[in-house]
């Protein structure tokens, strides 16, 4: 079966090519009455380029949205809602010389295979990271639907390389500050840090990943399923789709691997009338359901694929040994990058979810 | 919309609760001419079972299946297989007392609110550990599919609370050993460590966690989705809805966000005239599809939240705060049991891309 | 993809073979909190066998049914309900001698194709009418949940060959007595002419089909989507796929296409209070939601394809022509017993819709 | 769920109103290699403005299409292709005065009270007959998908009003003659009749409907599902989901229920090697799977709701009785417009039915 949807409720549906004329999403379920409009977009789209120039690629996307459907009289109408953004920076010239040559830690080689050649090997084509400005582009409706919902994203640098936030910070301060440094990081003396990591990194030709954790806030008990389209599971997956990610775990994570069940348990107790737990080792989550905690889930992104060195690789076309040095614009780092788009990712897969669970209705009669 | 089924074409739809009559699966879109009977599906369900009753939960599940369709002359149809197993074993008074207070780490208090009171909260009910059976059962019919296209899926103990294996081990040697030992672990050595460290914890009243490696060998480039259905991001999907699993991650994992991309990048190089890379930082996907290299993916597990001390919790009732004794019988630590199953899902997984990618056909031919 | 699931909030799960062991069927999504036990099922099944045994096939299906899961104290718990009954009746011997030679008017011949010769031909296996039995359980969930929301499913027989029923019927009359004749025809004159006709055909060893009507009464206005889930499309899609049917027509069908638009269109008026239309030629749908006047729809069924006159065929395994004398008993009209298929089929439908829609809640708290 | 798209393995995603900027689809799953490029629709698109502009509507709807993504040096890449078509004649001025007040036939009420008030009531919004360009565009892949392997799907006006195609008419005739006549009628004669019938009904502000056949010719035996995605419930389901479709039979259709088995029934023989059946009473279709036969299907369309005269209504927001002129212009009879339409239907389901079988696979290696 074709996969180029996710959700049951609140459906994404993406299409476009890094180097194709459009990159564009449709959500199909967005319920009637949401006030929508492309100022809601653009800024969403713009803090998918780093403030700071020195530390990203040369490549500026300028994104503009424009909706083609869904919307009228400033409300989504329950009908599709079609947007596209046009790709113009693309230089395309860039590929033609190597495309025989697959790059490492890309997906040129499978992709290549897998098509039987058709496939648009610009850039990456439909696997480029580019194609998540289709992410973001549905995010900015799933989130204005949750905070309707009083339901709250927040997603954040925790690390870039070796260096990492290790103090805690409050919710307020990662609302308010995350997207205010350009590796979005609300530390401002790790966000220092970092910035120098990925110059330094730039400088010899190489490139660094890193972390990012995203909280939800808000999200009442009881979303989620059973077994099979369990709410971490989903979350997981839409994380993982997200190109460069290669690891996601939820509260303690893979550390709770090491603690004994006396220690990671999250005992129930009651403040001010309601049920809720001392700790957060579940990250918000018990078998696939919320808990009412805060959701909390973090992601591992690999460093950047395209890197200015040369590097050993084949020739499909002779099946032979080869070099390349890839060429394009690239980010030394995809984090800063990245962050608004696992906001994106897990705002979509909550608004499915709480759709499904009927907590957000079908059409928002009070909002009219 | 339901969510108890999962895949697209291998797809496995589950029912049945922890002290219902039966745990049940089914698959639709096995394709026809699978030799397959009862005796293919019962050595794997006894695998849930670890050989060394002393560090094993008290309640022993003789689960013995039944095949209700699918299956004629000794081959699958291409109809729907259905298989069921009962619960005999299944003490329900256990729950009788405590079905007011919701067990710390467990789905009871988010599934009641879920189901406004209706959930059968009889251990866990639909969101036992037990309904992994069904898991199992598909995984059998997967894991015989897969070998006919010489596709291998091994999992295997890789860590239970802080006892690890730190030392490579080969294919072969966790294909032949990895149950041998009653923690299913190839290393006998680590596998004694770990055996006493559940021991030990048991005694204590508590319970452990741990680390479970699964790979997926021959499994040929190219098979997956760009995106949404990406390979990885639906292996992690049906991993991360395994009762008990807080974290996935693949390949370098966690740790890559660490490296710089010049000694995280797999390189390309011709061995036998076939494609293959150096390294496999990338755990054997690229872009959401198969590069041809072992798929390599851990899982972490939460120690077993059932514990026989004391631990605080609120009465739903009464709302207000109150403390549990779980009864039941429970494993000190379920890592063992969780081995197969986690396999089953890896190869639940391939199995539905290998069909979607049109390399496994809809009827098999050669096996008549 | 697999195909053998239907709905999207309110899915049916379909397994099972003629001459298998059992007819099973899973409902995934009936909401929490209906009351629901054996009982409820067990009068609808028996309704499949029509009263007068004179006009009827000779296997006596008396189908038992077992729930396996998804009810607890007497309730859904809003996990799968599942449900088998045992193929007690079936005797294969019947079909080994001519499982070579396909019956005319089934699907031997293109299963026998499709499947490689793997399915089970065995009174056609998969493809036989007695699978409709899952189709019967899965609307007695449906039908009663509907009835809670006030809504009522009601079909009979309107013709059998060339008898119809001529007058117009009240509601009432058809919920009363569509069952009380062995034909489910409430006009009890014309009921005895059908019973003659059927009676006759079967003296011939030959067979009769017909047409059945069904009424949805009480579904309010603006359930179903525009387009591709438009309501109408899919009851058509399950009223299909019931074996024997080979057309379906809304309101006014077929005949509609020779009038004009001023007298087709069913113009509105006020009528205490609600919005109503004089005419119901839309057959209570209208743009693929419903209008809120009653849902009207009509299925032709073709004569039973298993007759005992012999009939030309081909041996597939030589071949060539041949003849084929049908073994098997077999009813000589199946309409009376697809009466309640039909009503089952719009009901199924009409409960996912009522779901999608919002309008029928994941938890009937109302119940408890 | 969310409903705006339809198969399983060739989906079709459907986006946009009547009066809002664009009408776009999205085909997910056409195979990678199919030459394709907008010179392959836009002749269909223009299939939908018939020859003669004397019996059309005011409104000429010049579509041009674009294609956004899916289509590389050609040929089709195995990404989603996506195409829209700009909405330039609408002329919503049109739909203000009446926007209170459901037109009689149309959905304007029922989406009314769906969508809480926020549909685009332009034209009927999203419900309108102008979305079908989304099936036509998706039509076109198909088709030539189809056509790779020898299916060919026809379809024609077989009856306007009352003015009906009575004698047998080839496929070479269908094929060749169907779009050469206004009313897409291959037999002059009758196609004269028509055209003057749909001019009287104009002049007297009124409208006429009709009937469609369809054929496909070519499809190997074995293609469809058993029970759930039976071929011929899914090209129902497609086809009834067309704005103004209120029948569908196929074969003999309704005519069958008055028939005797021994009639009815298509005996099969050999014919140079081959199996085919005498008669094609069953339509090309037994138990769900295609025969090898022609498919053959016939909807039946009403006339159109929209005519100039003055009708009875409500007033929605007064919630009193009303009358209303319908304003916009209209086709007095939309079949010939709905041939293409149709023939994209059936074209689209069998695309979706032959890859599911893996009778067409992912990659079309040899088109390269």
């Amino acid at each position: 079966m074709a996969g180029n949807s996710i959700g049951k409720e609140f459906v994404v549906f993406s299409f476009g090519e890094s180097h194709g004329k459009y990159i564009g999403v449709i959500i199909d379920g967005c319920p009637a009455g949401l006030p929508f409009s492309e100022e809601d977009v653009q800024p969403e789209l713009d803090r998918r380029i780093p403030a700071q120039l020195k530390i990203v690629s040369g490549r500026i996307e300028k994104d503009k949205v424009e909706i083609l459907s869904g919307v009228f009289n400033g409300f989504s109408t329950g009908a599709p809602i079609a947007m596209i953004v046009a790709n113009k920076e693309a230089i395309s010239s860039d590929y033609e010389a190597t495309k025989d040559l697959p790059r490492p830690g890309h997906s040129d080689y499978p992709a290549h295979v897998k098509y039987g050649g058709f496939n648009d090997y610009r850039g990456g084509g439909r696997f480029s990271g580019r194609v998540t400005v289709a992410l973001v582009m549905a995010g900015v409706v799933a989130k204005k639907l949750l905070s309707t919902f009083d339901v709250d994203v927040l997603a954040y640098t925790k690390a870039i390389g070796k260096v990492k936030v290790d103090k805690a910070l409050s919710h307020e301060e990662i609302r308010k500050r995350r997207y205010e440094t350009s590796v979005r990081c609300p530390d401002s003396a790790c966000a220092k840090a970092m910035e120098e990591a990925i110059v330094n990194v730039k400088q010899q030709g190489d490139s660094l990943g890193g972390v990012i954790e995203c909280l939800a806030l808000g999200v009442p008990a009881g979303i989620g399923e059973p077994l099979f389209d369990a709410l971490d599971a989903d979350i997981a997956k839409v994380l993982l789709l997200v190109p460069a990610v290669k690891g996601v775990e939820f509260g303690g994570g893979f550390a709770v691997a090491e603690l004994k069940g006396s220690k990671n348990n999250d005992v129930y107790q009651m403040r001010n009338g309601k049920v809720i737990t001392s700790t957060n080792n579940a990250g918000g989550i018990l078998g696939g359901l919320s808990s009412g905690m805060p959701i909390t889930v973090r992601v591992a992104i690999k460093p950047t694929s395209s890197i200015v060195k040369e590097q050993r690789t084949v020739n499909l076309l002779k099946m032979e040994d080869a070099t390349i040095k890839v060429g394009g614009r690239h980010d030394p780092c995809v984090v800063p990058k990245a962050v608004p788009v696992v906001e994106s990712a897990v705002a979509i897969t909550l608004a499915d979810h709480m759709i499904r669970a009927g907590v957000i209705p079908k059409v928002l009669k009070e909002q009219k």
